[in-house]
């Protein structure tokens, strides 16, 4: 059976996965850049930004396993941009550019369905009214004998969590107090339960979790 | 001039330092003993509960800081005991038997003073009703040269982070989610702005943080 994944998923000491107030200038809110600074200089990052080359220490090391043996991701709609309610319009195709860095189908959960996108590089946007349960159906059938990313946001990654859907979720722990925005870890009491955890702290500062289905 | 500083202080990865539901039997509620597993092994706790050893590695290298240049603790009345409201007798001397393991002055704060009370082995606790500076400013003349360590609970931490009294913060952070209980981290957005940060993960999967003012 594949399995249901989370990669590269930053959280303030406090629990926030993402600051208050997003927009289209600013996708992590007030937060701005501060939960993804790790992210930033690793290889894993700079070639998805299609730059030849970046960090290759331990923060890489665990950022770049996000990538092999994913055949579609599930996202949230807040992940995917930054308007609510009814599309004015669909020509929104996401923060990524004409070549998001997934290569595989991608299902937006969202109210609102609209028509699927083909981009270049492999990314079809596909937009789903679904449930954790149906979508990960879906997903499945798209990526065939390989694994499922979810991509995030925290509402997202919050409710297949708690609906026991995930094998291995990767949390990196940022040392900054957020103070407000999406929390990542309500609603989730006991979860360590269900998971063998390990965790490791790199020089810069920040804890890399991983919790992975025994 | 003397520091303030915490030690030894567990809080859950989603922020609780404290379960709900304090009672004598539960003197972290809900969360029972396990924000604090790592420290029952060590030799500093050990020797709190006059055992001659335990173990030596890196959480008791840390742990062990506590006790070092300390001339005075406050802390807060829900880590004195589960009572709440005025006391009906002065019967209740705390949760640590005849012989305290804090051996200084411990400013109790509570808004129902009664008469201090003097412990063996040199604790007496001393029970004020007063804001977190003058509170400080009675402990640094009962401590002398030496620091004060603020004890805990969360909510008492808390009020001295937000005032900015705080010097040395040593935070362990477990790898559990309590779901429930008193947040160290409310209202303290930007915090580690104030400190220069450190944290290390030892092997059985602590995040030792320590927030050290520059």
């Amino acid at each position: 059976m594949s399995r249901v994944r989370v990669h590269n998923f930053s959280v303030s000491i406090d629990g926030f996965a993402t600051g208050e107030g997003q927009s289209l200038d600013a996708p992590f809110g007030h937060a701005g850049t501060r939960l993804h600074e790790w992210f930033f200089p690793t290889r894993t990052f700079q070639q998805m930004l299609g730059k030849p080359d970046g960090s290759h220490g331990v923060d890489d090391a665990i950022a770049g396993t996000w990538e092999a043996g994913i055949g579609a991701e599930i996202m949230g709609r807040n992940k995917f941009g930054p308007q609510r309610g009814p599309w004015e319009n669909d020509d929104w195709n996401g923060w990524w550019g004409p070549n998001p860095p997934f290569h595989t189908p991608v299902f937006v959960l969202t109210h609102h369905p609209r028509p699927s996108v083909e981009m270049e590089g492999g990314t079809t946007f596909h937009f789903i009214d679904a449930t954790p349960q149906e979508a990960l159906r879906q997903a499945r059938e798209a990526a065939g004998d390989l694994d499922v990313r979810i991509g995030g946001g925290p509402t997202t990654v919050r409710e297949f969590l708690a609906e026991d859907l995930v094998d291995h979720l990767h949390i990196a722990v940022v040392p900054i107090v957020l103070g407000r925005g999406e929390r990542l870890w309500d609603g989730l009491e006991g979860l360590e339960s269900r998971f063998q955890v390990e965790s490791v702290t790199t020089p810069g500062g920040i804890t890399h979790m991983t919790f992975t289905r025994p």
